[in-house]
This record gives C-alpha cells, sequence and structure tokens, in this order.
C-alpha cells in the first residue's frame, strides 16, 4: 500500500489507493482543521502536496497560483497508488505566537504599536442571536443588527450568509464589524465562535518589488511575510515606462490585474502557509509609491508625468477589498497609505512612521527610501519636506543583469582580494548564488574601489592581470562566480555599464538630498539622526554606503537603517488607529519640492556620476582611508 | 451603390460598400449624436439594423441582448454591398415631453408627486473645476471635491474618469451626486455639460412578469415603459417552486442570473428606445415580492416557506448598481422596497403609495393585489393589515396553455354567443390573436358563465351543441379561435383543468379578503374605496369579474382599477423623496397575518370554488342577473 508521509510532523500512514488526505492524517495522528464538515466550502484544510501525485477537486476552491504551487484541499483530493509527501501548514494559534519579522526589530520600540494601541479597523464579536418566531416579525438581518445594538448596517455578502448561519449553532454567530464614516458595518457572518480567527494583510506595493505580511489582528501579531517581483516588471522597470504603458489601449487594465495578480498569489502563500483562508482576512493596509497607487485602482497615471504634475488622487478614501480586486474577503475594508506629490507617495508616508521625524524631536532628522524611485524627506515636528528622484531599480536587482532581489540565494557580502581583484562571497541563507542583490551590489563596488579594481570614474582597472576582468571591445565586466558556481549555470558577473546605472542611482539619491538641505540653508551636519529605508538585503553596511558616495559622510551612529520601512508602517496603520491617523496628519503637513523645477539639481547631480563624489572634500573618512589604503602600498 | 434608408425619417442615401452608419447618416441629412467624438466610448450612437447586412465593431460595447436584436453603435458599423435599413431611435430631449405610461392615468392624480415634491436621490450638477497648477498641490479629485463643496466622497469608476474629464473643456464637467447616509458622494464625472441627460429606473419585478421603466428624473417624465415574462419561469412558475429550486446547487445563481438577464435586457431596450446609454442610468427603484427581492439579492429564500416564515432581510439598504448586478452606472444607487413578511412584499408597499390608504380618512379601504400571489391589504391612517394567498399564474397568462401576458396580441375581451357557444374576440393593439390574457379569461369565463355554456362549478355545457366543445374522454375543452386564426398557427382553447385554475385563483383571493375583514370584525359593505391592482390587461371589467366571484359584489363605484400599481408606486419613490418615506412608514406600520395558521381560512376558500361562490347571496346582483337571464328565456 502507498505510504503519506505528513510534513514537518514527519509522521507516516500506509493507506490505500483512493483514501482521502485528511482521512491519511487522521490514521497518521495529524491534525487538520475540517470546521466546514469537510464540504469543500470553507477552505481551512489547505496543505500543499510536496511529492508524489494525488488526484484533487480543488480547482475553483483555491486560487488558480496557490494550486499550480501543490496546495489542495486536504478533503477534496485522495491518494493514488504511490508515495505522497504532505506539507501541513503550522497554524495560527489565537495567540498568533510566531516568528515576528526582521524588519519591525529595525525601528525602534518605542515607535511600534503598544499592546494599548492595538485597535484595527475591524474586530469579531461573539453573538447569541435570537432565534426567529412566528410571533416576530422581524428578518434575520434585523435580529442580527439588534443583537449588535447601535446603528449597524449589513453587507450584501453577510446578507447572503446571515440566514444559514444564524440557525446553525442555535442563533451563535461570529460578527466581523467595520467602522466606516456612517458607523458599524457587518462585513461578514460565521456560525459558531471564530473569534480566535481574525487577520488583516499590510502590503508594500513597490515598483520593483512587493511584499504583504499576514497579521493577527487582536494581538498585531506578524504570522508570515511574502515578497517577490512586482508582475508588471515586463510592461516597463520604472514608474515612467509604466505610465507610458498604461497609455496603450488595454494598458492600464493590464498593468491592474498584473500587480493584482502578485499581491495576491503573495497574499495566498502568506495565508495558506499559517492554515488561513484568504477569505478569513477582512481588513488591508497598502501603501505604494502615487504611480503604483493609481495603477492599483485602475486611475490613468498620465497627468502624473505632464506638468503640472497633478495625480488623479493623493487621500484614496476607504475601499473594499472587491472595488479594488484584492482576494480576501470581498466586504474587507482597505485603506492606502495617503501620497504627498506625483512622486512622494504612499510608501513614504508609511515610512516616515518608522522614525521620529512628524514627532516631537529637538533635531531636524532626515529620512532617505532607497527603491526604485528615491525619496528624501527633512524635518521635524515643525516642518516636514520632501523631494524625489528617479534612482532606477539597480539597488532592487532591476537594470542589472545579474541583480536579483534580496531572497535566498542573492549574493549579499562580496570581499575583493587586493592583489589578484579574485572575489569572496556570501548569499542569503548561504544557498548557491543566484545573482547579487542591493546590499552585495554596493559591498562589491566599495570593495572593488577600495582595492583599486574599479576607478573613481567606475572603469574597470585593465592594466593589472585579474582573471576576474574580461574585456570585451571598449567595456570590461566583472566575473563574480562563474557558470559552473553559480545555482542558474549562467555566469555572475557585472558590467562597466551597469556598473554605470549603479552610479548614476547613488548620484541621484546623494544630489537630491543634498540639493534639499541647501534650498532650506541647512547642511548634513545640522542633522540628528539619518534614517535609512530599503530593501537592498538584510543589513546595510553603512561604510560601503558613504564609500561609493550614496550616503553623506557623517558619524556612523548618527545612522539608522530600517529596512522595508514602508511595509513595516503600513503594519502599523492596520492594526492601531493612531498610527493611521499619524500617517495622516504627516501627509497632510508635508511640503513637496519638484527637484525638476530646480535649475541646480543636474550640477548637483553630475558632481555626485564619480565615486564617491568629484568634491573628495565632502567624503573626509573615505579620502582619508584611500590615503591610508595608498601609504601601506 | 448601395442604399440605406433612416428610419422613421424614411431618409435615403446612396454610399459605398464600407462607409460608416455615422457618415452615411450625415449623408442623408439624419442627425446622430457623437459626443465623443466617433471612438466608440460613449455608446450614445445606438441605431438599430432593421434590415440587411453590416460590419460591426459593436460587440462588447453594448449589452448582448441588445446586440441580438440588431442594435450597433453606429460609429462602430459599416455597411457592406447591399442595402441597409436602419431605425434611429427618437431622442428624449431636456424637458423629456413623452407620453406617459398608461398606468399612471388610472391613479389619483393628487397621490402622484408633484412638480415640488420631484427630487431625486441622483442630480446632476454642471460645475467648472480650478485648473491643476504646479504651486496647488491638490489631486483632481481634491480640486473637484472642492468645488462642490461641504462633505464629499468620490467613488472610485468617478476617480477613474475625473482626471480625462477635467481636462476635456478646461474643468467644465458634469458631476452625479447621491446623497447617502454619509454625505454626498460623486457617482460618476462627464466633461462638458451633460445636466439635460439625468435618467433612472424603476422596476417592478413580479414573480411572472417584470416590467422597467425609464424616467427623466429632473422632471420626473416616463420616457418608456418595457415588459416580458421573468426569465426565471422555467425554473419554477410560482414563488414556492423557485425557492424549491434555489435550493439545489448553483440554483440561487441561476434564479438571480435568469432575472437579471430579464431586468437588463428590458432596460437595455427601454433606453435604447430612447436613445439613452444604459450608463447615463444613474437611479433605480425596485419593488418585488419578498422572494423576488431575496433572488435578485442571491439571499437563500428556503427559510421563507418553513415556519417560522423568517426572511433574512425586510428592509435591504441602499446598494450599488454593481453590487446588484444591474446593467446601469455601477455607481447608481438602487433603493429596494421594503417588504412587511414572508409573503407580503415591496410590491405591496409601493403598490399603496397609489392609494390614499395611509393617508388621513374617513374610510377603511382595501388593497388587491392579483399577481401570481395575491395580497391583500385592509385600513387607513390608524392601522394596516395585510395578508397573502396563493393564487397562481393564471391571471398573468401563467399556467394556461393559451394564456399570455397583456401585450399586443393578447385577447382581452371575448363575447360568447348564447345560442351557439360561438365567441367574438378583441386583441391589444387588434393584432393577430397569440392567447389570451387576465383579462380576456376573466370575460370568457363570465360570458361562458352568464350564456349557459360553463355551470356554476366550471364545468363546460356537453348536451348543447356547439362546434367549440370539444369532449376528450371525461374532461372538455373550448375553443376560442381555431388554428388558422390564430397567429401562432395553434388553437387558442381552455380546458376543463384550465377553468379550474381560473377558479381556485379567484377563490384564493375572495376568500383571503372575506376572511381577513372577519378577523377584524368588517365586512365588505363597511369598506369605502377598494383598490385593485395587476396586469391582467388594460383594464378591468368590473362586472366581470364580480360575476365570477373574484371581487365581492359592492357597488360598482366602490372599486378603483390601478393597473401595475406596483410600477407606479416604484416611479413614484424613484422620483420623489417624500413618496419614498412614505412607503418606508407604510412598511413599519403595517401588521401581516399568516393565513395558513388560521384554520377558517379553508372552509371560506372552498365555498369560493364555485361561480361565483356558493352562497349566492354574497353575489345579489348577479344572482339577479341570473334570474333575470332566466326568465328571459
Amino acid at each position: 500500500m502507498p505510504t503519506v508521509e505528513f510534513l514537518p510532523a514527519r509522521a507516516s500512514v500506509e493507506a490505500s489507493s483512493g483514501t482521502s488526505l485528511v482521512t491519511a492524517a487522521r490514521l497518521a495522528g495529524v491534525e487538520i482543521d475540517l470546521p466546514c464538515g469537510g464540504d469543500g466550502s470553507c477552505g481551512r484544510c489547505i496543505v500543499r502536496v510536496a511529492g508524489g501525485e494525488v488526484d484533487t477537486e480543488s480547482l475553483g476552491r483555491i486560487p488558480s497560483a496557490a494550486s499550480s504551487s501543490g496546495y489542495v484541499l486536504a478533503c477534496r483530493t485522495r491518494i493514488r497508488d504511490r508515495a505522497v509527501t504532505v506539507e501541513v501548514p503550522e497554524r495560527a494559534d489565537a495567540n498568533g505566537q510566531f516568528a515576528d519579522s526582521e524588519a519591525r526589530s529595525l525601528v525602534a520600540p518605542e515607535l511600534l504599536p503598544k499592546a494599548d494601541d492595538i485597535a484595527p479597523l475591524v474586530r469579531k464579536r461573539l453573538l447569541r442571536v435570537e432565534p426567529p418566531r412566528l410571533d416576530d416579525g422581524r428578518s434575520d438581518v434585523d435580529r442580527l443588527a439588534a443583537a449588535i445594538g447601535g446603528a449597524v448596517t449589513c453587507s450584501l455578502p453577510a446578507a447572503r450568509s446571515a440566514a444559514v448561519a444564524l440557525r446553525e449553532e442555535e442563533g451563535r454567530v461570529t460578527v466581523s464589524l467595520g467602522t466606516t464614516g456612517g458607523g458599524v458595518r457587518i462585513l461578514d457572518v460565521e456560525p459558531g465562535d471564530t473569534t480566535s480567527r481574525s487577520y488583516g494583510v499590510a502590503v508594500d506595493l513597490g515598483t520593483t518589488s512587493v511584499a504583504v505580511q499576514l497579521v493577527y489582528l487582536p494581538t498585531g501579531a506578524v504570522l508570515a511575510t511574502e515578497s517577490d517581483y512586482n508582475g508588471q516588471i515586463p510592461c516597463g522597470v520604472d514608474v515612467i515606462s509604466r505610465i507610458n504603458f498604461a497609455a496603450r489601449s488595454g494598458g492600464l487594465e493590464e498593468l491592474r490585474a498584473r500587480v493584482l495578480e502578485t499581491v495576491n498569489r503573495l497574499v495566498c502563500e502568506a495565508a495558506f502557509s499559517r492554515g488561513v483562508n484568504p477569505g478569513e482576512i477582512r481588513q488591508a493596509a497598502v501603501a505604494g509609491n502615487t504611480v503604483m497607487t493609481h495603477l492599483l485602482l485602475g486611475l490613468p497615471p498620465e497627468f502624473i508625468r505632464l506638468e503640472p504634475y497633478t495625480p488623479t488622487v493623493l487621500e484614496p478614501p476607504v475601499l473594499s477589498a472587491a472595488e479594488i480586486g484584492l482576494g480576501i474577503c470581498p466586504e474587507a475594508p482597505v485603506e492606502l497609505a495617503p501620497c504627498v506629490g506625483s512622486y512622494v507617495g504612499g510608501d513614504i508616508t508609511a515610512g516616515l512612521l518608522c522614525t521620529d521625524m512628524a514627532l516631537e524631536t529637538h533635531e531636524i532628522n532626515l529620512f532617505i527610501d532607497i527603491g526604485t524611485n528615491g525619496e528624501i524627506v527633512v524635518g521635524n515636528a515643525d516642518f516636514l519636506m520632501s523631494c524625489a528622484c528617479s534612482a532606477g531599480p539597480a539597488f532592487e536587482g532591476g537594470g542589472i543583469e545579474c541583480g536579483v532581489r534580496a531572497a535566498a540565494g542573492a549574493i549579499e557580502r562580496v570581499t575583493v582580494d587586493p592583489e589578484t581583484g579574485g572575489p569572496s562571497w556570501r548569499t542569503i541563507g548561504d544557498e548557491a548564488p543566484v545573482g547579487v542583490c542591493g546590499s552585495g551590489m554596493i559591498d562589491l563596488l566599495a570593495n572593488l574601489l577600495r582595492t583599486g579594481w574599479v576607478n573613481p570614474r567606475g572603469e574597470l582597472e585593465r592594466t593589472r592581470k585579474s582573471d576576474r576582468i574580461e574585456v570585451e571591445g571598449k567595456r570590461a565586466r566583472y566575473l563574480v562566480v562563474p557558470a559552473a558556481e553559480s545555482a542558474t549555470g549562467r555566469p555572475i558577473s557585472i558590467s562597466e555599464t551597469e556598473i554605470d546605472n549603479v552610479i548614476r542611482a547613488k548620484a541621484a539619491i546623494y544630489s537630491a538630498a543634498a540639493l534639499m538641505l541647501e534650498r532650506i540653508g541647512l547642511g548634513f551636519e545640522d542633522l540628528g539622526t539619518i534614517y535609512i529605508a530599503g530593501s537592498f538585503g538584510r543589513f546595510l553596511d553603512l561604510d560601503q554606503a558613504i564609500a561609493i558616495g550614496m550616503i553623506p559622510d557623517l558619524p556612523r551612529h548618527a545612522y539608522r537603517y530600517l529596512g522595508n520601512a514602508s511595509l513595516t508602517g503600513t503594519f502599523m496603520t492596520l492594526v492601531s488607529r493612531a498610527h493611521r491617523r499619524r500617517q495622516l496628519e504627516i501627509a497632510r503637513r508635508m511640503t513637496n519640492i519638484e527637484l525638476s523645477t530646480i535649475p541646480e539639481y543636474m550640477d548637483q547631480y553630475t558632481a555626485a556620476l564619480f565615486l564617491p563624489h568629484t568634491d573628495g572634500a565632502r567624503f573626509p573618512t573615505i579620502a582619508g582611508a584611500a590615503r591610508r589604503g595608498r601609504s601601506d602600498d
């Protein structure tokens, strides 16, 4: 008889062909949730078939993206005549005790929502609703509303499930309640007590990367984080090319469909990994830059790039998941992070929640978010000023052939042998290398510069011999990993053209920050804390970022690296009304400067197209190290 | 060259193959609206190809039901090499001066909304919105909201069209504004001044028939009325069989889809007949009985037929057209008529608006709505009491082989020759006969009874010879129209079994009315006015309805026939807030009696299964006429 092995328990059982996975699990002593009794309606018995073949009728009941990854409903799946391996997701318990996301640990604890702050927009309530009686003329929804009390409206999907839910456990039902402008709204009605299953999702919608976080709402615990490339990348690598693509016939609809596919797939993965049905996710918070926000909502973005650069919306209203197209509970309220201007969007107003910049501080602080666009904010409790520059996707693994996102197999550290030019590298998760992520790219360039294998103009050293430098005509290329050692079977290397891309990206960011400070009569030395946000890798090496001139040469203790601050800030607005209010305040207070209207920007930018900068005096510790390096020779 | 003829102008023009209908119309001097400039986006150049062949790219731009009837977008349609006939719809002008619906003329003028009452939920406003400026950080929606003033929310579809609309005529736009619980909501934004195009639709959702009325909102003028059978009929002829069908797998979804298909097709026909794009309809009011209301909203109806007969909702909230699935402006608010109980629904609370029953009157009045269910209401300003009985669809052309709805070709009057039993009949529109409608059925049965060709038990006369009576075994059949004279090529006849259906229907109604009055200590003689609603035919012949015992034998001046009161009342709630409030009040005030819980009902019903009644004293004028008839012999 074929064997069925259940992971992670490693419990095995022999079962005859045609046995359902639910039966096999019971025989193996593995617990699988079956609240609907196995009729395929609740979707809670999701498992992943990791090996072997099965017959499943799960199709149509779970999203196709998930089923192509092997996810099936255990109650609808039978084994064939060979061995099968089944992964049973780790269940979220009522206290949601799971490892928190790494990025949160980068944020000062006093800025995160406290237990008292946890107040999501949606909450569950267990009710006992009076049974229907012949002498009681009230409808099901009337009695339900009376049990809740006050001004209550009922959504159509909630009304659709009310009659059956009210009769299943003698009027004992759990309602999901949302607070909207007009009062309390019933989003959903479930039979029995499901108050321990209350989930929300935070979404960071980047031009290059999309990240989602599944959150247990009652405690604000992060249950799972998933991220991937934005499915819109084939339509253009930066927001300008996306805007152009949207102008084509059907282009806007395609962009909207593509980003929704990415988000919905990640939401499914996060949910399924914790045994949660995406339909149980009843609140969402989403942050994206202004263009991404428009594309998600299907708003034509073309006027964002035409003078006077006016977006359709800055502060989107609360919308339902169904209106937006999110594959969660259709009536779930979705709050979008408010944008400030055409190129300073919701990712920034979310990210600023990870800083003390809008709070009472003595100092003036700086916030730099390095993504496909670079955004810079300076200010304190009295003023907030922002600007944006186009950095390109070089730090997120885009626009560079060997560039990858910061995920398993990405090279995040590279040292360079001064003598031979040979690299040694380390990957995330110590897996075989697939490419170089943002922090790896910065590390590589800084070390090539420090060892002299790249000169301040970004040209590779041709006069000294290294088997790592290949010259093709006028351009040269540096080989990080030969094909034989790479996980992809292709060599991992970077060309001088690609080094130029990195230099342009870092120059755009540095010069924008420098210019903005200059405009308000400040210099870098006047700043208290400098917050750096961006998903380069797990940790940005400040010395290396300063070495290539991406960020100013200030005492290292002035810096605070935040990781994906947009995602962390969005998580905060999901679970705390106070943080959401602070975000709206930040957006309303911020003044945006349009760099393209400032003639000096081009000069500043050109001066920064050098490693670290044409004005060496701006980077004294780097110049000092270089001098020391030379005197060591 | 092929000829293109435009109707109703009868203007012809010769045009080469491949010429678009827009060009041909211009050459022929026929005006066709082209507000979008001919790019197929506005849908206002709808015409119907009545003859000949064309190449059209209209698909996907107009509903499929409409395109299968020959409707095309003139801007997207080209002629081939043969003659084409094109019907150009009559345009609704700004004053909406069109023939009003017949049914309205049956309602006392003082009950209809006056000019001062006209206050629809949705209104259009022409705005001049400030242009975007570099020094003005506001988004398009922000400036739009500022131009409206006050607390304004913007729907997602409105936001999607805002950017382009605001830039088309230098900020001159027309907004459609809806008033919701939470303030004013922008449903839609159109460039330029479209305030003269403001439409709503009233829908009467009957078990057997569906009727829609296209209304010009600013004046409350009725532009078009369309009706047809409810597409759910193949799933069951009455509400009980529909409830059973809904319990099947996928049954509820099928019923919902079928009724939406009927409603949306009728809305298209009404709109296109007046050159209106269904997307320009921005408000709807819908009335249906409780089961039809549940089926339209996709609410499981099963508990309506199970004790204690509790529906999911009685007073549905305002929903958007998109939530319900109506093919009009997706954000259009849809108000559903409130229901009172499981079998006294929104059609009754709508119909009562055509009466003075909830107003200050000295008399106690009675309202009888005769549809597939019969509903009866008695009361005045102090009390309102209702009950329902199952009449079956006999008076609406259902359950009887030759039965048809009251439409062109339906026999609405039949006289019977006392000597030969031969009929003479009249059809609606004087067209060739297709069947017998409700009023025709009553007329036929009353005249067969009066002439002795049917006896009081509903049996056809077999002893006298008539070539109209065919005996098949134990049952006989009366031939109204032989196959050769019928429009369908099939004979139009009625069997004794079908006569029984009519008798059961009239007995259910009479006995319910009699019993309800008895319960509150009243008799028919205590009543002031008796309102009769139902869509039997154009006019119900009271003498004939009394002759068969459907309604009590009272002075004829006590009766007022209202036609389709549900549709007329729904029209009133569409255009007048005061009437909508009155409807909600009526629903809240009404007390419902469940006849099935009253043992005497069965006795009353059995006694009424006779023409006119087993107790002849209840119908003195009929008995008198019969005596006179016999003495004449």
